[in-house]
């Protein structure tokens, strides 16, 4: 074996390559991965199956399924030809990130944001420039404009995760429409917010809005998001992108979710109800610092140690996100928006933290 | 919109991008995609629902799902440690490629051979060299090894697509194992050759083996595939690979073809008996040059006009593979192996094809 020196590798050793972690222990009360807290119901699960069970499950699925991509257009508010579907929008970030992204390009991620973002650029060898977000973790649109000078991609989260921070949209059209960079706009907490980008990206060339069904729609365990952008770039991105990438399960369980999106969104109603309620709460507490958040989750911080208060509300059963090692968020934690009884069980344990750890 | 240049590309504009296409029309008989001729029984589908039903599909599958990779490693006979877990083997091969390649790094790809690898290379900008193939299309150990002496990354499918030829065993373990290059085999048609390499990836860590269950376990509708390397290797793979890439649905359906494989294994079997059967009919007929397979297809050469064949037979309700496009593959076609009556079918159709096709 002469292959001691792995040489082809284009990163470190392993040990030293940084993969996304995620420290998850058993809890009763699940508040760390900003999903949607309702399970689809029975009878839609019933409606995903019958619509697999007579399909081919020994053949690839459509080579290009546009009746597919049509669906999803028309519920996010896009051209078909717009729109590119994947594994959850990760899967075509990296896409774009393979088709702008090499070693000596720069790209502009503003921190803290989803760890994800960050891993990949530096995986395609891409210089990485932290800019974009101000002192209160507030976009600051001009920071942004001077480091998209000479970036060819810039990446943005509205509302961004886990600051619950979002661009404002006359902002960023201005930036998108002065700038020669991509714009990359994770749109994956929409649903929460309310404004978006997609009718941008009919005019700019520059421009790309990546949505997901893991959030509002309750669909994480499935595994889908798209794109949206012009329609002049869809085939370069499309390009980097697998053939059959998706599978019938998937198409069938987000024509399931688009269909019932009026059910599902009164879930989200009464997310965003219970995100202000509890912020409101979280305001209460002296020493606790609270983010403005237009996601389903909520950044705090508070004047203790944040893994001492984690693992104090984890032995209460409640989990939430432990966010202190992401840049500038030393003392941070974040708690994603449950139900109800959910939201008042994370009070509690969070006052018993509080209360037990010095 | 000044983004008129769209110079953050790396590649050229719209229309040169080369993905990867398919030409499909409706035909009754398809064997143009070398899927498993056999539907699953209703019975599996049920027992993959029943799986499913109960899990929660508003959460993320599990960060590291053990218990599945465990399952799949000893399923294909390797260690659970040395096994990353994808939607389709392909979505691995872009893990491999993005963990090893960039511009200026070369990779030797043998031709002609699945067009996927060779679309994702040029993505990353690496020098593709095609090498490794003789007149015969079959491996020359000796051009392999000299194509690697300078190379990153080796890639070879063995059965290879489209010519169904196969590397020699001790060939490979030579070359493997004097080589500083990373060797991806690509054992998507393993089932129906019965020779692995999996297990010289104990041993040697510049060794990745690619497995799919789209082919011999009738699950191409359910994307999945697995690759195999040294332990130390996989994290480095594993950190260019997506979290929660597998759906809750893959994973129950997976582990339901796993624990079936001895009934789908009479499938494989009567697959290599017809591959057997229309080889030995195809060489009867004058003209008609056969490539040897050991894989669930058949490349073979007519004298006529491979496009003209390939439409009169799509006329007759069969649905072949035009692989003339290939490099070096002017005149040929590749059918894949179906049910008997398909197969007769094909042969008939082939028949007119050649009578009616000057």
């Amino acid at each position: 074996m002469n292959d001691t020196t792995l040489k082809y590798f284009k990163q470190q050793l392993p040990g030293l390559a940084g993969g996304y972690t995620l420290d998850v222990p058993d809890c009763a009360i699940k508040l760390n991965q900003n999903e949607n807290a309702w399970d689809w119901p029975a009878h839609l699960k019933q409606e995903v199956f019958e619509r697999v069970r007579d399909l081919p499950w020994n053949r690839y699925p459509p080579f290009t399924p546009d009746a597919f991509v049509g669906k999803v257009a028309a519920h996010i508010g896009a051209e078909p030809g717009q729109v590119l579907v994947g594994n959850g929008s990760n899967e075509l970030l990296y896409s774009v990130f393979v088709s702008t992204l090499e070693r000596g390009r720069k790209v502009v991620i503003p921190q803290p944001t989803f760890t994800v973002y960050k891993l990949l650029a530096d995986l395609l060898g891409a210089d990485v420039e932290t800019a974009g977000l101000d002192d209160e973790l507030q976009y600051d649109s001009a920071a942004l404009e001077k480091a998209a000078e000479d970036a060819a991609v810039v990446v943005l989260a509205t509302p961004n995760n886990p600051t619950g921070s979002v661009i404002d949209p006359t902002d960023l059209e201005h930036l998108v429409n002065t700038s020669g960079a991509l714009w990359v706009v994770d749109e994956a907490y929409f649903e929460f917010h309310g404004e978006t980008a997609i009718e941008l990206t009919r005019s700019c060339r520059n421009l790309v809005v990546l949505r997901t069904f893991s959030k509002a729609l309750a669909t994480a365990g499935l595994r889908f998001g798209c794109m949206v952008c012009h329609p002049e770039a869809r085939p370069i991105f499309g390009a980097a992108k697998l053939p059959y990438n998706l599978n019938i399960f998937t198409m069938a369980a987000v024509e399931t979710a688009i269909e019932n999106a009026v059910t599902m969104k009164t879930r989200v109603e009464e997310t965003k109800r219970e995100r202000d309620r509890i912020a409101r709460k979280l305001r209460e507490y002296t020493g606790v610092k609270v983010y403005p958040s237009r996601a389903n989750f909520i950044l705090f911080e508070t004047e203790r140690s944040p893994r001492d208060v984690w693992k104090a509300m984890v032995e209460r059963g409640v989990l939430i996100r432990d966010v202190s090692g992401y840049p500038r968020l030393g003392k941070a934690l974040r708690v994603s928006i449950g139900r109800p009884e959910e939201n008042d069980a994370f009070i509690k344990a969070l006052e018993y933290a509080m209360t037990v750890v010095a």
